[in-house]
């Protein structure tokens, strides 16, 4: 019953006088996906922006802009490399790519450093880890000379662990179905007027793509005992909205802990009498960019349960 | 400056009729912890106990009991599978066998589910994971049908992550003297009337083991900044002494967090205003035989430093 949520990610951004990523058809991105060890499942289209669901979760595809997230033993590296070679490096105008310790890294094809190797070969940046080994850790390596850091959108990322509650409960129950967790996740309330496309997965497991103009959510939902993982990923505000997303999705799932992780976005660090922030980083990679990364923990001390094994 | 401090553990109690552990001389003990990928660096003894310290962590010889503690990458599970064939498994009254989560897991030569896949092949026994794979958390396979509990010795081992100030600094300093550290750790009145034996290894890192009558303690310090550890562990009751050893430990090298385990022995849940206990577990694995299980982390909130890569 183990599943690997945790999610590679990466976000490449071509020179303007490139050609459109939109004019690639679905074949290369189905090619693209697949290096990754990934399956294409449906796509959402509006006029700015392609949302592809995948078997290892999303794809946005917009003119000038492409972000993917992949999760389980997904090999997203190959991805990236490939899509710099099909562009050509010369078109690059910047990467971002991010890995987080996984659940069981050791099941990994690589680790970050690996993958850093293989990517500064074609293009040079920096790169760090976030946080101690032995406890949550992000990878970030981005390109040298992000000199126009109105590229880098504010992005906020939420990622929940070892979620708990009745919607942990129902998110583990046999004859679920997608329109009862879309209910649950309040999709029309906190992001209104958006397409959306979701999936749910055999045995277990949920994901959703939003696109509305060029904004963006994505949501994926690893429910299974001893590795449950929700993630939340968003362009538009996800704290200082009319109504709070993070704080709603942080009461409705319940997780024993959470990060925050904002690019060009300042993310709060409050603590309730009912959590405390464990660590927090602000990190520059660029003039004016930077990326906020906060942990937090549920006060109550746990009472563990030993996993037989 | 990495150095993998993690440890795993190993205790064997023999049958009363089987013949004395310290009947095997010195070469016994070299090929054994040799399996392990351990050297001897020397050994002190006194009338119940032989104490090795070794080149990855300490060795103590009883006539029935056995306990041998290897850090690094270690492949401690293959000292001890030549261990019970040397016996005999007729010979072997109980097991138990440890291991934590590395800081960097996918080094090791193998995980703990494989250990104990091998393990299994020869005694048969109860494993478990106490604490999330994300967070710290601990292995441990006893063998079945501990029938006699009072073999089980009140053991108390002190593991704490990450330390700060003034010690710490110490501990990276050029020109340490073993005199100095052993100053700083006060054995003399932690541990009054022990016999003691201590390494100063090169670049990093301090082992001490002491003995008195049948009682002992060992003291491992792996300073590297980014991975820094040290373990106190020891069959004498670390908190419940006139001189609470592990607050002066707690207060002397300011670790961020640090973990309690105790075999058949209760440690305080005491929370502070300083910090506070995250997760506990009290796990039995034998009539009137039971292993606590506490995870602890300073309160206030950390600023990390990212590592460049």
């Amino acid at each position: 019953m183990f599943f690997e949520g945790t999610e590679k990610k990466f976000e490449l951004i071509a020179q303007p006088t490139s050609c459109s990523f939109r004019s690639f058809d679905q074949m290369f991105w189905k090619d693209i996906v697949a290096l990754a060890k990934a399956e294409i499942i449906s796509v959402i289209s509006n006029e700015q922006c392609d949302a592809y669901l995948l078997s290892e979760s999303s794809l946005f595809v917009w003119d000038k802009r492409v972000v993917v997230i992949t999760c389980g033993l997904s090999t997203l590296i190959d991805s990236l490399l490939a899509l710099i070679d099909r562009i050509g490096v010369v078109n690059v105008s910047f990467v971002c790519y991010q890995r987080k310790n996984e659940y069981l890294a050791h099941l990994q094809a690589s680790t970050f450093v690996d993958d850093i190797a293989r990517l500064r070969q074609v293009v040079p940046g920096n790169a760090c880890r976030i946080g101690h080994l032995d406890s949550h850790h992000h990878f970030i390596f981005t390109t040298d000379g992000c000199s126009r850091p109105e590229l880098i959108e504010p992005t906020s990322e939420l990622l929940m662990y070892h979620i708990s509650g009745e919607f942990a409960q129902y998110l583990l129950s046999q004859n679920q179905s997608k329109e009862q967790i879309i209910h649950w996740l309040q999709l029309d309330i906190f992001f209104p007027g958006f397409l959306y496309d979701c999936h749910l997965f055999s045995p277990l497991g949920f994901s959703v793509n939003g696109i509305k103009g060029d904004r963006y959510f994505t949501i994926h939902i690893t429910p299974q005992e001893q590795s449950s993982y929700v993630s939340v990923e968003t362009n538009i505000d996800l704290t200082c909205n009319h109504s709070d997303i993070a704080a709603n999705y942080l009461a409705m799932l319940k997780p024993i802990s959470w990060d925050f992780i904002g690019f060009n976005c300042t993310l709060p660090l409050v603590t309730t009498p009912d959590n405390i922030c464990l660590a927090h980083c602000t990190y520059a990679i660029g003039r004016d960019t930077h990326v906020n990364v906060s942990h937090f923990q549920q006060v109550s001390s746990e009472c563990l349960s030993p996993e037989i094994l």
